[in-house]
């Protein structure tokens, strides 16, 4: 049996997220082990590294499965790729230990959400992005996400309200990346709760919008009360951009 | 009475092109008129710069409509964007004089094919490009696409076989511009010919791929034969970037 590495860019908009559960059809994962099944015979699992919801996209998710193949690696991510949808890409492929799992041997993660602030209607990036009509103060945001950088309990940013395990993240760096039209903010971390970039997200729109102060942001993390964050920035701005499996060093992409 | 030039982008995937004719349904022009009658209360119609194909997109299409109007060009524009579709946008508007016509005042236009050359499918630009799978000689392209520039009977290349005016065109200039993943043609003329671009990019394509020699460009054109020259390539690589209302004196993106 040998362990594969690989890595996933997918268009989530008509997908019900990553994970197959329970009797959800039409998930990434499902379609990809699927595809593994005809490629290799055997019924085989594949582990992502983390789920995506419904909507939410990928450059870069990465999983891991155990097969036997006799072939190369390259000839393996050929195969995938003369199978999938034209939505789903396999980026590249590897080799590893076996030990190697795609979401416990993960360090950090990049995820990035980007905002239409364009006059007109992101005509192209319809699925891409989230639009905001409202003229977004910036500098107030920018001043905001600087308090969630860090060690801290992220409680009052997860959707998941029977959340038992700890809350408690690190986020490394919000870097913000503006053009005329589109807003992206890029979030790094060791880690992150369920929906909680869309929610950081959707606060950081509010205190853009005037609708809470860029100050509030920390006592929004004392509360730990998902009521007194914002919005849940709806899943099509949402990326995984990247997932690294070495300590956190400062970003890039891959 | 005021004449308006409005300049349009556009999704062109769901839609039966631009023009409206017979029972043609869901054209971008039709859609356009019943928007600016309910803006307007009157029945107006709208003259595109030219046609664009079935699944051909725009970012710079150019309209005139000539109505009755109180506000200001603003406000007209806002007027369209708050009731167009989210895969068409208004981008901008101006005053003209009452002789102006987007389509007999046109004096060059910019058209562009983007060809993905990448490893994996254009996930995310998948309804804007067209895939190639097998690795094109570009310097062959550029040689071929040399032979084109200039005033030519393009006859080889028009898809319309009862096409009874004149089919000498000029082409200004044809730029490749190339990254890691896509190849994009800029094709700059003076006007184009019913799938001329399309024509002219499948010619290239064959090139490419070493299916015709880079030396055939000039006979296909002498032919004046469309059987001569190469496969029409698909839709939805082709974009309407710019018209030009002013002699050509070398291009660039409004």
């Amino acid at each position: 049996m040998k362990n594969y590495k690989m890595v996933l860019a997918y268009d989530g908009t008509r997908y019900n997220g990553w994970q197959k559960q329970g009797n959800t059809e039409n998930t990434i994962q499902e379609k990809l082990e699927r595809i593994l099944q005809e490629i290799s015979g055997a019924e085989t699992e594949v582990f992502g590294s983390g789920r995506t919801d419904a909507g939410t996209h990928a450059t870069g998710q990465v999983m891991n499965f155990r097969i036997n193949w006799n072939g190369t690696a390259e000839q393996l991510l050929d195969a995938f790729n003369a199978k999938l949808p034209e939505d789903i890409a396999a980026v590249s492929i590897a080799e590893m230990p076996p030990r190697f799992h795609s979401r416990l041997s993960a360090k950090a993660k990049h995820y990035s959400y980007s905002i239409w602030i364009g006059k007109h209607s992101p005509v192209f990036e319809r699925k891409y992005t989230f639009r905001c009509t409202e003229t977004l103060d910036v500098q107030a945001m920018r001043q905001a996400a600087a308090a969630f950088i860090g060690t801290h309990d992220f409680k009052s940013f997860c959707a998941n309200k029977r959340m038992k395990k700890s809350t408690v993240r690190t986020i490394y760096d919000i870097v913000f990346e503006e053009t005329e039209d589109k807003l992206t903010l890029h979030f790094y971390g060791n880690g992150f709760l369920y929906q909680m970039v869309r929610i950081l997200t959707g606060t950081l729109i509010e205190v853009g919008e005037g609708k809470k102060n860029a100050g509030e942001a920390e006592r929004i993390l004392l509360a730990k009360s998902r009521e007194q964050a914002g919005f849940t920035a709806p899943s099509r701005g949402l990326f995984l951009r990247e997932v690294f499996y070495e300590d956190w060093k400062g970003g890039s992409e891959a």
